[in-house]
């Protein structure tokens, strides 16, 4: 009922951005996701974007842009350095504060409108910049939240009588990691070597990857103060330690992933790359578009049990091109609110132990798939572990990726001048190393 | 036959402390370790350690006794800040160089020895100190790379004829840990909470952790410049990269462990603390004390395949003590050369798939367990899964930790005035929360 009303007012209100905003603009002066930039041979700094216009807010505050009660606490500058790390580390009020002051600055009729100089120091059009990641990355844990993925890939190892494992209805399995490899849309991505073994060898055998595959994710961005070593985050005060999400691609190299991952987990084959969107998507964007999850059975222990259990409902999309057909042709789409743990029980597990959660963390939700075929999320289970091919408008057909493809996810939630989108998060597969590189 | 040698020169060098060296420390002026410390009240600053004397080296550096033209390429300082990351992230050379000029200038008849002043300045004794955790830890790994810890592990889940998992032999297997949670000696360790399932048990349920153990490990310090990611760092090149030991205390809670690790690996039971010792002892220090292992078969894959397959002969103890009888009681004699992989291997494998390795990382060798009762590294083994008590010279019993206990790890190389040791590595067991922490 909150949650409704809540909705009802923001959709009231009526903003109009004095800037360009391109039709089916994932950047509306409704989202005001948070990222890092550069220009060619400058330095980064943290900005946002409207339409095609990007915003510097290290100089917004520079030129006293921020005002108010709020922000007078702080002391000293929040975006004074090529990451968002500091602001993430603040709290929802201030995420809050800031975000609703760069709408103010934007909409039609504000004081900035007509002040061209300032202008010329704050925007620089998209076309003109590079992103960088948007924060340094305390640490990164994936987890394997959704329902429909998790009995897919189980279905497949084990067949569909014995696909979920018996502690997955009880607590959002996950596992840490590797940050050092997390990279930002648009990165190339190496094919990697490993062991293999197939399930009729009898020895493994040091190979380039063949079953390289992609993970649909969204990421959450971990803010606010840390709670302590030894006292775990309570589930229903989770959400104030969750600033926002980006689209999160984790790579994935199965025939590596099968041989290793006994007793301990998942290893070389997840740590060799990961990407985000550049842009990080706030609560606050996207409460509109909040949706209630289906209730749990069996009910959560109380450390797990919410008091709202809820996603977002966020549009994804997978696309693929190839070198023969580098046209990107949409073939996959999914959505967030097909989550089963929600991203607050992720962090109260996280942390049931004790563990301290910091700002700067990132979380995986875990491959996010539809119910049907085409909203899979990964060509393990979109191609039911490389028998059915995935067939392309050309002809071209994909069990696994192949040297040369690019693979693009895209996110938005809501449409027109309210849509809230993600942008991008892309990434092309370059040839594995020479056998060469491991003789020298 | 080239490490015989250089043992030689090592052992043939007659460096004589000025300062008062107490017998059986691990401080001699044969191991120069690095930390952080502070004064009540003060910055933590860069130190190391000989007898019970803290030398401060940020002091060191400020008053110019860091010279040389390997120093003067540097440009700028290396002890300036509150960890040991700038100097870890320099390389080999650097380390030599910092460590024999440590020796020079505190070994007798130095110009430094009578000049009262400037040691006033640099040194403060031990107990007047505080110690921090030496590097901001970038990540974290831990291995499982001892072969009678994985045996004995396996034979108590399996049985001794399945013990060994197939691919152990082949690589050396690991997992993402999480480092926000790892504390220096003398943080004391809450027992966590979580999910158990007991294997009669129909459902799980959510409680104290009652198989509370530790796990004795050695941390290697990762240091030196980041391969790129997708380049793999080669075996032979490997130790390069690492800086020096610590000894690593892994606090498992077991009971968590068995419930939630499929198929994702340890998760939880791992992520609430782990323990590092102060100081960080070197390569250089522990040169002396380096062993061949055994030959390996079958024979590692090319990328694993090292010229030198060695570790190093380093004695190491736990100790434990309890509210009743807190003296300390030593029952497990470990060493670190129990190890199948070496750290170069797992260097080599955790950066095969293209995993970029940074400064800073520090990688656990998994629990490092002898051939003999006694040699076992954590209570799980010891008691066989809690099976047959350590029996205490009280006539207490421990089947895993109780509250109150105090566990303590030591560790050293050598003997009189070759000794290189590690220092201490203790921690003490708080009670669980208390159950209405989950219900407000």
């Amino acid at each position: 009922m909150i949650i409704n009303i809540f909705v009802y007012v923001l959709m009231q209100q009526a903003i109009q951005a004095f800037l360009l905003i391109p039709k089916d603009s994932d950047f509306t002066i409704k989202n005001i996701p948070f990222g890092v930039a550069s220009k060619p041979n400058g330095n980064p700094f943290p900005a946002t974007i409207i339409g095609d216009s990007v915003i510097n807010l290290a100089k917004l505050e520079e030129l006293g842009y921020f005002n108010g009660p709020l922000f007078s606490t702080l002391g000293s500058k929040v975006f004074d350095s090529g990451n968002l790390n500091k602001f993430v580390s603040l709290s929802r009020p201030y995420w809050k504060e800031v975000r609703s002051q760069i709408q103010s600055l934007f909409q039609c009729g504000s004081q900035l409108e007509n002040n061209q100089e300032a202008l010329a120091q704050i925007i620089t059009p998209v076309q003109d910049i590079q992103n960088h990641l948007p924060i340094t990355i305390g640490e990164y844990t994936d987890f394997y939240s959704s329902k429909n993925h998790a009995f897919n890939m189980g279905s497949i190892i084990r067949g569909p009588d014995n696909a979920m494992q018996p502690n997955w209805y009880y607590l959002p399995v996950g596992y840490h990691g590797r940050r050092s490899s997390i990279v930002i849309d648009g990165t190339d991505i190496r094919r990697p070597w490993g062991q293999v073994k197939a399930p009729t060898a009898e020895k493994p055998s040091f190979t380039k990857c063949k079953r390289l595959d992609y993970e649909l994710e969204i990421g959450a961005v971990i803010g606010g103060a840390p709670n302590n070593l030894g006292e775990p985050i309570k589930v229903n005060q989770a959400e104030d330690r969750v600033f926002g999400f980006v689209i999160l691609n984790d790579w994935s190299a199965r025939d590596v992933q099968v041989w290793e991952y006994v007793p301990l987990g998942p290893f070389g084959a997840k740590n060799f790359a990961s990407t985000i969107s550049p842009w990080i998507v706030s609560i606050e964007a996207l409460e509109p578009f909040r949706i209630q999850l289906p209730e749990q059975d069996p009910e959560p222990f109380i450390y797990l049990k919410e008091k709202n259990h809820t996603s977002f409902d966020i549009r994804l999309e997978v696309l693929i091109g190839t070198e023969k057909s580098p046209e990107l042709e949409h073939f996959t789409t999914s959505n967030f609110k097909y989550m089963y743990w929600s991203v607050n029980q992720q962090i109260a597990h996280h942390s049931i132990t004790g563990c301290n959660i910091q700002p700067g963390d990132l979380f995986g939700s875990g491959t996010i798939s539809g119910t049907t075929k085409d909203g899979r999320g990964c060509l393990m289970e979109y191609t039911w572990n490389g028998k059915e091919p995935l067939v392309l408008k050309s002809g071209e057909q994909r069990l696994f990726l192949e040297d040369g493809d690019v693979l693009e996810m895209r996110g938005y939630a809501g449409e027109g001048e309210n849509r809230v989108g993600f942008g991008r998060c892309k990434g092309k597969i370059l040839p594995a190393l020479d056998e060469a590189y491991f003789q020298s």
